[in-house]
């Protein structure tokens, strides 16, 4: 298989299965610049699928960097709010919405963390409704990845930048299930396994959760009503859509007041752009009480501090170490990649699909912030153990895979 | 100089100069993909002059072209009006705007001119509410010229493609005045003499001009309360812009139901990608009523039949034939070198601008269509007269040049 092939069966995947595209349906695209080639195939796929429109908006490292080397305290807390409004509106009006992940993780690393503190807040809530929409089950979206030269070099500084970019993109198709005959065979059966997982765990309505292994002792309520998701979701029209590829995980909500015990977490986290080792925190009430790590420390702190919600867990997910992401053993500075390879806890917002439609996010324990971060806790020791409201408990992993 | 230097001089002319970027401000850039090494100056630069946002939206020519190649019947009639509505406004809040001119001329050639012209009347009337802010001065705007592959390929098809992008860079690093030691200072000087021609035009308030040279005897009436613009611009709070760099034109409204007579075309016009040469157009109440052509004829006849409007003029401007443009004597298939390389006049809607502020189109005699088509009638030859209300005549240039 050519890279020219996989490049084409993954705008393929993404149209096809992914987003699912409707004749007459406008698709909005954001996208890296580096990311033009697929790009350029996936707007062909989707008028080939009868798109009425795609609107693709690029993104450039320099251009993004000029906000912080040359930009006013003005531009920094500055962000187009007109624009996610304009944006939602079309999704409001059925527009489907791709994202192509890839940008550069360290691109903020050497400005000043204060600024980029900043700029990523006002970031935040100007691009609110854009992601209420996205969020809400009322379009069809998707994320798919694309290997651009920025992003390589972190995942591998010590290779020259075209093997790099090579060794990178081998992990990413074989992530992709494009090394499959039928990758979209292939995507249908994981996302039957994670149908059967999230219906059970759904069903079973756990009161709460109970992580050990590896030094973490956890116990984690889960939200009122609360759902689990992953893999395949469909709109009210019936249309099936894949919001994440690659995606391994199932999640659901946890309470916002009911966390208790200590995380140790597995692999590193990356808070704008500053890479966090060896990150330890302890949790009572539902809050982060105590935040320790090796590298990085004052930058965690000052992060799950930022806002009410953000020493608070929004997004508790179940990640087996059998995923291909999580045997490639890399650490992809890239979420779609990284919360793909463990099980992890994330800090800040909650998702609204982790309820029923319509349901009160405020009496349900739903966490409310600006922020969302994934972090990992899973590893080959860990056991998850369901806790059932009459206090039963119930195994859903050990040693890193389901039970269930 | 070098290229960068160049580029980097472009950018503080067009930021400095063209656009005059208020602290606090935001830009809005569209730019094709292959104009990102410009577009990245001038956002630095924007920034250092306090912008509080510079929005980028780039387009690509394979993106372009697809709905085209692979896009349904529905797609063709489909254009983003949401997102020009949003754009303007961005701008009446108080943005402005600066577009890189520089795309493939003849990209869309080789497709069905049948789609060709629906798509670009979609776009259109899509893009009218954006055009009207624009030409409305209530914000500042600025076009400068980038050299893509596809526009230096279209100009020099027998040189080697890099020969020809430095070979039209040269062209356009002249035009600009970035040969000069001061390009501010050189367009400053160019702004003054351009002042004198309008002003001096506008408080003649011809009645008609009579175009007389080279096949050419065209007698055209000017709008009613008529205003001759050209060089710099000024918004209601002082500040002041230019719109177009290069430019060299003084330009105002004919009436749309007074030409009578014959122009005679003396550069090739590119209608929808179809290059027409040797075109030559009978006028009788303001109307086309013969149109033929050595090449193209059918293309033209068909364009200028598109709408009600399109048939007759909605600007007028005098060029000299010693602008540096003119004298390049090179084809530059891109309205901002080539209207700016002869007098022309131009097929379809007018100029607001070119009225009193507020003042009645329907009652001026301005023309309203969804094209707007610049057509060359400059040359050596060529002399042009005003005609006065009481019928007395008054020479303004002759032999291609200013004698005002
Ligand atoms: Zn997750
Ligand atoms: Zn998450
Ligand atoms: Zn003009
Ligand atoms: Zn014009």
């Amino acid at each position: 298989m050519s890279f020219d092939d996989n490049l084409d069966r993954l705008a393929r995947l993404c149209v096809g299965f992914g987003l699912q595209v409707k004749p007459g349906q406008e698709l909005l695209i954001t996208a890296d610049i580096g990311a033009a080639d697929l790009v350029r195939r996936i707007t062909r796929e989707a008028y080939g699928a009868g798109a009425s429109n795609v609107q693709v908006f690029f993104a450039d490292d320099a251009i993004t960097l000029a906000r912080f080397t040359h930009g006013s305290e003005d531009a920094i807390e500055t962000a187009p709010g007109w624009l996610f409004e304009a944006m939602a509106g079309a999704m409001r009006n059925g527009s489907a919405r791709l994202a192509i992940a890839g940008g550069t993780p360290g691109l903020l690393a050497e400005q000043d963390p204060g600024k980029v503190a900043r700029a990523n807040a006002a970031q935040s809530v100007a691009a609110k409704p854009f992601m209420e929409v996205v969020t809400s089950g009322l379009t069809n979206w998707n994320i798919v990845p694309f290997v651009t030269e920025g992003w390589a070099k972190q995942v591998y500084p010590d290779l020259p930048v075209a093997e790099a970019v090579e060794t990178l993109w081998g992990h990413v198709f074989r992530a992709l299930r494009l090394d499959h005959d039928d990758p979209v065979a292939a995507w249908q059966t994981v996302f039957d396994t994670l149908a059967k997982r999230r219906e059970y765990l759904t069903e079973r309505a756990f009161s709460a959760l109970h992580f050990e292994g590896g030094g973490t002792d956890l116990t984690l309520g889960l939200a009122k009503g609360h759902v689990w998701a992953g893999g395949g979701l469909r709109l009210a029209d019936g249309t099936g859509y894949a919001p994440n590829l690659p995606t391994e995980e199932v999640f659901t909500m946890p309470d916002r007041g009911r966390a208790e015990g200590r995380a140790v977490f597995t692999k590193p986290a990356v808070i704008n752009g500053t890479i966090v080792e060896g990150l330890v925190v302890e949790f009572a009430g539902g809050k982060a009480v105590k935040i320790t790590a090796d590298k990085g420390e004052a930058v965690a702190q000052t992060y799950f501090t930022s806002d009410e919600g953000a020493s608070r867990l929004g997004e508790v997910a179940l990640v087996p170490e059998s995923s291909p992401i999580a045997r490639s053993d890399v650490l992809y500075f890239n979420t779609l990649f990284d919360e793909n390879a463990a099980c992890h806890i994330a800090f800040g917002n909650s998702y609204s699909m982790n309820l029923a439609p319509g349901a009160d996010r405020e009496a349900a324990g739903a966490n409310e912030s600006t922020i969302h971060m994934d972090c990992m806790i899973g590893g080959p020791e860990l056991s998850v153990t369901g806790i059932a409201s009459d206090g039963n408990r119930h195994p859903i992993m050990e040693k890193g895979e389901f039970v269930i």
